[in-house]
């Protein structure tokens, strides 16, 4: 199994801190982002969307984060981390799909044009930062986890860019129970960080 | 079961589209969208993201389009519509990851400017919308459905933004293998419409 990854991508970070929370070996193959690998072959004949991170496993070549996620979960990680129950397994997807648009328009976006100059409107990426933000931290006054009683790829899913809000000017550390759930998964066992963490 | 709806919502839509092609039974509840009820108790706990579709079924509360379809294929339309099995599950999941970003950052958003005088950014909703059709026409030009050999789930989440760019001034029919597929998916057993379609 080989992972196309860039360090300082939360999106490639969610794949390796899974790996390590399930304890499954994978290839790391470095992408020179900044020189544009992955618009060019053979990465863009493997994800046409130009994107990392990819995952190629046997003849199976993925993309999108999340669904690189939901992949991983099922083959190597169990029910605890992906339910295969409908109501249990939709409550996970609700959260896969924040990641995937709120999270990744809010918190995302803002660190994007902070920390890499990414031409975008920042003050509207702020106001997404602050309303996902509330909204975790209501949900999170009441529970340890995001989607059920323990923790799944949901939280890993929404964890990276949350936790590196502050690189895009976000007041991430104001939520009490947000800056809370960010140390119970930096406490997971096999826990590992990335650049800004 | 009940489906918290506005007619003219595309998210909306694929679930009742959904429903009527797996022939499940439920409740459709319009939604005073334009008076806001979305924004006010009893929804806004129900969906604390203020937005529809939202499902009940029982004790169950969901939201998120996606997440509702993931729910109702689980539970209802059986191994066709969603596979279990790791990798075809993850090629689903990479079409509901568009849904959920690609295209409701572009036919999607240049829909609402249109159609419903949304503040937001048409031109760059337009540049979205071309990309993502531009991928989809690709990846059409060589397969019959999105995902799998199959119509799935991830069709299903795609199609009605897609067939209703016209709505947000998208030359959606310029693509022909697009075309094609909205046509494949219209005469799907059971098919419903929506307005504008």
């Amino acid at each position: 199994m080989k992972l196309y990854d860039l360090d300082l991508s939360g999106n490639c970070y969610k794949i390796r801190l899974f790996l390590s929370l399930i304890g499954q070996e994978c290839e790391i193959v470095p992408v020179d982002f900044l020189g544009g690998a992955h618009r060019q072959p053979p990465l863009s004949a493997m994800n046409p969307f130009l994107e990392i991170p990819i995952l190629v496993d046997g003849e199976l070549i993925l993309r999108d984060s999340q669904a690189i996620l939901v992949y991983l979960a099922r083959k190597y990680g169990g029910e605890g981390w992906l339910p295969t129950e409908p109501g249990a397994l939709a409550q996970v997807m609700e959260w896969l799909m924040a990641a995937e648009n709120e999270i990744a328009r809010g918190p995302n976006d803002a660190r994007l044009h902070v920390k890499f100059g990414v031409p975008l409107d920042h003050e509207l990426a702020l106001v997404r930062t602050a309303r996902i933000l509330d909204l975790l931290e209501a949900r999170l006054a009441r529970r340890d986890w995001l989607a059920l009683g323990r923790p799944t790829i949901a939280d890993i899913a929404c964890f990276p860019y949350v936790a590196l809000g502050h690189e895009g000017h976000a007041p991430v550390g104001a939520r009490a129970h947000v800056t809370d759930w960010i140390n119970r998964i930096k406490a997971l066992p096999n826990f590992i960080g990335m650049p800004g963490l």
